[in-house]
């Protein structure tokens, strides 16, 4: 078994697989997330992949089918950096499972989005190397790593749409952070899909395949969507496939529980929104909504991240809830409820975050 | 003055310069929108341009400026069609004036928002034939239709990304649903900005201008801007410039206000998400948000079109309320409360749509 290097203060769902996330207050002083802290999320072992040997497959629908090793991708291909915030769809899901219990899935906070910067070659160049035929709809991503949850158990695996896979910015990464790629992030090579759910950043990829229609992995067809809340026993097809991440924020800073001196108060969070849409404005609250201060947004340090933001509100003493809202560049806003967003597998709860503090 | 051709039933909000929208059922029965129902939102009187010696200048940054006759455009350019909902950015302002009183505005319905088929050539051709500056950032449009609303008053006018502007759905129409384009709605030569707010879609269209930052024209700099709602005095570049269309839903039908049989009712409705969202899933409520059934969404006749819904609900003896929410394809949910959205100048009220109907 393979051990992730990460803090020592991880909060650990799950050591096997591992299922990790860091405090709130790991993320706050970073955009560029350090690899200790980054969130793991895994549905089986990480696989015990030899670099040497490693072979990327690239067919299906295209002219010429690739066999590529390492060396192959990083000598044919152009290197791309591309900073991308990676988000797990169940983050923040305890905020889902305090409405209503979720069984049998792991209680995310906040914690289950992190950022770094990604480098390796684009997926749009490999498959323009194939040949892509032009019928093909979805690019489908497998990985060694089987899943005993999956029905039947299958390494996991997922697809996008074939718009997404050329547009240029999904890589192959081998480098993470300036640093070789870890295992525990998907060694020698992981896709990296900004924008979209962290699932479709399929990890240990071996084969990419072209396709008519979407993956058929149970990732694909069974988890990772959205279904209503009153589903029963969900089977494959069932509810909408999730892609692109919702426009979602958290308080990182103060800690929820935290005593702080009453007065000023210094509020730090995250804000993100996948694909096209950007972060305009995070306002935040120390008065149940009544009175609202606007955010102070840092730099977005490029169109797939998050902005880490910055306010200041007044702590009275005694118990006080601290809430923010984010609004996206169409100027929609998060949902207020948890209520309003649960559903049966815990995924997207983007509603308004809050953490309770003591002033003293 | 030129009359509108437009339904007897028209809620006219002014009559001079034009402020009307249809009821709300007379949406519900068509996708793409009869001219004859089709919202007029205007800030100046139409102006009376004669089609023959109509021209419009293509300038700024660009190498070969260009002035076109109406017959240059439909000669030198191909014809493209694109059926696009235009929304415009205080629809249902009437919700958050029912929060708070926003005065000197419209109290728009929901039906500031409609449907065509618009034909006409693409920008994007138009700015490549005259050879845009690759540092251009912003195409802005100018109008006639001086406004007296505007400081100082001005024509009509505003700007896009230049990326948006290239991306080739963005049109110059001359046609709108087969027939020539009615001078109410732009004659001779209206910009069409799908997924935008209806405000970029520039009518009467006189003058392009490639520059390096946002339109200074009073209706990008200073309105159509989304203000914190604490905002006493705003200016120019206070806020933030709408652009792309917030996810949104509306019920057409039953009426508010209706009285319906008790029992099983249909409940029809729109909803929409601009730029690269579509609708994935519409819910309805009739006992306040406890149980909800989910719609049938009607086909998406493209990638710029609202979805029509339908629904049956059981709906009681006496008074009841129908609640919709909808769902974009990022799995973002509209916010629950029109307090939340509510802001100075009442755009953007995207919050969960309402009818009240009586049971009999």
């Amino acid at each position: 078994m393979i051990s992730p290097a990460k803090r020592d203060d991880m909060l650990v769902h799950q050591s096997e697989p591992y299922n990790a996330e860091p405090p709130r207050g790991a993320l706050a002083d970073d955009v560029v997330t350090p690899i200790a802290a980054f969130y793991g999320r895994n549905h089986g072992t990480f696989p015990d992949t030899d670099a040497a040997t490693w072979r990327l497959c690239v067919g299906g629908m295209v002219d010429r089918p690739l066999e590529l090793s390492l060396d192959d991708l990083r000598s044919r291909f152009t290197r791309h950096e591309e900073i991308a915030t990676l988000q797990c769809a169940g983050n923040r899901r305890a905020g889902l499972m305090a409405v209503h219990d979720i069984p049998g899935q792991h209680p995310w906070g906040p914690g289950a989005t992190s950022t770094a910067r990604w480098a390796g070659a684009r997926l749009a160049d490999v498959l323009d190397a194939a040949g892509l035929d032009p019928a093909a709809t979805d690019i489908a991503f497998d990985a060694p790593d089987v899943a005993d949850e999956a029905d039947p158990p299958q390494g996991f695996g997922g697809s996008i749409g074939v718009g997404k896979a050329t547009a240029g910015e999904v890589l192959l990464a081998w480098e993470m952070n300036g640093e070789p790629l870890p295992v525990a992030h998907g060694a020698p090579v992981r896709v990296v899909v900004p924008g979209h759910i962290g699932a479709r950043s399929v990890k240990w990829v071996e084969t990419i395949t072209a396709r008519d229609r979407p993956s058929d992995n149970f990732f694909q067809a069974t988890a990772y969507r959205l279904l209503p809340a009153d589903t029963k026993d969900p089977g494959p097809g069932d509810g909408v496939a999730l892609g692109a991440v919702a426009l979602n924020s958290e308080i990182l800073r103060p800690d929820d529980g935290d005593e702080v001196p009453a007065g000023p108060t210094a509020v730090t969070g995250y804000a993100f929104a996948g694909e096209d849409r950007t972060i305009i404005r995070v306002d935040v609250s120390a008065d149940g909504g009544d009175t609202w201060v606007q955010a102070d947004l840092d730099e977005q340090l490029g169109p797939w991240t998050w902005r880490l933001w910055h306010a200041t509100v007044d702590v009275p003493a005694g118990r006080t809830t601290i809430t923010a809202r984010a609004w996206d560049s169409s100027a929609a806003l998060q949902p207020e409820h948890p209520a309003s967003v649960w559903n049966p597998k815990g995924y997207v709860n983007n509603s308004w975050p809050a953490v309770t503090v003591t002033g003293r």
